[in-house]
């Protein structure tokens, strides 16, 4: 069985945004064992739509579509494909009563315009595949051995629709399983994970390991094929036991959640509440650690503490440390650790104060200098850490960081 | 003229990459006013590669191809070419010479191998495209009218033989320039712009006007052709008056950049200093305002107060209203705003306090009910939303809607 992949929008062909669907597609189509050998790309334009639907029907199976779902008179996918099959395209009852609601209980603010009901026709006998993140339900169309699954564009209502509908449909067309494991880590890069598997990854086909980088990060995916879960789980074990035990501790999971995760879950089952003060990062620590539902049971208070003054007034950092030693030091860490964990009366806190640049640095103290405390009932550990990349990156590196310096502590206790 | 761009590697149809050289090259084609209808992506396979080659000189007139430029034996690009053009590869001895001494004084710690000489063969008659920053140098192979221009993929390689020897090359070869201006656009969404548009959209064929939802927002894209700058900006500027004057102030910005800039900007401007408060962001509103350079000028600070006991404690809430009224009402964002704004002495401040879900919800009170309040210098204003999707979607949207109430008390004082 061959799929191939064609995304719809001018948005793309005019570089505004980059193809990230197809890589996730592409992911997910390798997981499930279906081959692709193209992937194509199209403007809003009738006729090339359907030039690029005969092409890839004269090689692949199934052909995925991504874009061109929108309420303008720009999107075209779901009305060029209803044309390529001769299906008319018919008001979906329960399609158009999601789009009323969602404009009445979600969107008040807005109104809903005719354009929007046009998000709501179905090529008869389609199937329709729910989006819960938007207006444009998706559709599977089914002729005559061949399958066109259209989804819309945006990322965000895109990838639950497939994870919900299509893996599940495409999982009952494949042949044989696929089964994957996946393990997060953090503290070593890329090639260093690479170094270290070395040989197991060059001895193996089945499973086969493949390294990610990710934004901060290493992803490893083992990924078995196999007749049933059984059989796949048993190759995947061993390889897996060997894996966790060179990488150790820099594994942080072993299914795909964030580092958040861990920590906030932790956290939770240890009932120990946690405070933050942030320089550098500025809240995104808190922010963070707040995406995980549940955390509030925890999570007492975070101060964003920017200026000097801040340090001093809100967490009692003495004048004469930050005149002394500075803001970016391990002494204003170790303070700030100390100071909000016992205002905000809990167990544990993560501080972090550093330069991200890009204007600040000084041969002794770069852009990129982050100094990262965690405080533990009493005991406080500073790391300092270098990191590169420009303002956005050194934030983001010194949150996940953080995370993990919080992780790696509350393991040991 | 038209041109195609073909992505070869197996890794982009794995989903193991992404395909940004796509991105970039259409970036710098639509710079230059060269048309492209299609993009394909193929492995490293001769005859799939052969197929998309004649696929896209069935409807292009410049063929550009990045990937499969390597030493290894899966690396074909160039062989296909070669075979495809009937000309011959033959050692050129400049870029042997080139390999050599980049294995001499750049990669000391790596050997050259016989495999990278590979990579000094030239079809017969090419031009050869210099790679200063890695072994594999490109091609552009000029055949009856056809052109064909073989670039490597890793992007630090590409990119700059594009803009050294590529660009001007197809400058020369260029009728036309093109100019874009963007518009974003916060608070109506994609459907109500393309309603509110609608009549200037239809008309419009250069410039054209074309509509994207961002995560959070829209954008507005403008798009003239014309001889030169001159002739396109007069083309732009009367539709852009008339955009501005149907959106008004859901216009917060004509270039892109993010709503965080152009709210420090602001605040930096107006020099008015700001704290914020945040419970259900929890940090993430400080998080991304502190992206924004500079802002420690003004940002003096932030508080995450996600309990009842920190609103009360950190922010002076009374423990009256958390009772009457609860802690996500427009009482306890009023009393935050003003508790943050006293307490860290600013002029402005704004808060948040809602329901981010997944649980917590009520009848009354649903998931995605969220109050933000905005100080400023003793006037509060609060306002409710109900925002859909999942947490974090919930947090995305309270964070660059409470970012844009901001701009807009700002923009009337």
């Amino acid at each position: 069985m061959k799929a191939e992949i064609i995304a719809i929008g001018t948005e793309i062909l005019l570089g505004d945004i980059v193809n990230s669907n197809a890589q996730y597609i592409a992911q997910e189509l390798a997981a499930l064992g279906i081959d692709m050998y193209y992937q194509q790309v199209v403007g809003d334009n009738e006729k090339r739509i359907i030039y690029a639907f005969d092409e890839a029907y004269s090689r692949s199976d199934i052909i995925i579509t991504t874009g061109g779902l929108g309420p303008t008179e720009d999107d075209l996918t779901k009305e060029v494909a209803a044309k390529y099959f001769k299906k008319e395209l018919l008001p979906n009852e329960e399609a158009i009563e999601k789009i009323k609601n969602y404009f009445k209980f979600r969107e008040r603010k807005r109104k809903m315009t005719e354009n929007n009901l046009k998000q709501g026709l179905i090529p008869e006998g389609a199937i329709i595949i729910n989006n819960d993140n938007g207006t444009a339900p998706g559709v599977i169309i089914e002729e005559n051995s061949k399958v066109m699954i259209i989804l819309p564009g945006p990322p965000k209502e895109m990838k639950p629709m497939f994870e919900d509908t299509v893996r599940p449909y495409l999982q009952k067309k494949a042949d044989s399983i696929i089964m994957s494991r996946v393990i997060k880590i953090l503290g070593i890069g890329e090639s260093a994970v690479a170094e270290e598997l070395k040989d197991i990854m060059a001895a193996q086909t089945n499973p086969t390991i493949a390294p990610y980088a990710k934004d901060v990060g290493v992803m490893l995916r083992i990924t078995a094929k196999a007749n049933n879960e059984e059989e796949a789980s048993k190759l995947i074990e061993p390889i897996e036991k060997e894996i966790k035990n060179r990488l150790g501790d820099n594994i942080y999971a072993t299914e795909d959640v964030n580092i958040e995760d861990v920590v906030a879950k932790l956290l939770i089952e240890k009932k120990l509440t946690i405070s933050a003060a942030e320089s550098c990062t500025g809240g995104m620590i808190a922010g963070t650690l707040i995406n995980y539902p549940g955390i509030s049971e925890v999570f007492l208070e975070g101060a964003v503490t920017y200026s000097n003054e801040a340090k001093h007034n809100r967490l009692g950092v003495k004048n004469e440390t930050l005149e002394k030693y500075g803001a970016v030091s391990e002494e204003t860490a170790r303070e700030m650790a100390i100071g909000i964990a016992n205002t905000a009366k809990t167990d544990v806190s993560i501080v972090t104060t550093g330069i991200a640049g890009p204007e600040g640095g000084t041969p002794e103290k770069p852009v990129g200098l982050v100094y990262i405390g965690v405080y533990f009932k009493g005991e406080v550990t500073v790391k300092k850490y270098v990191f590169n990349g420009n303002r956005s990156r050194v934030r983001l590196q010194a949150t996940t960081t953080g995370l993990d310096m919080l992780r790696r502590v509350l393991m040991q206790k």
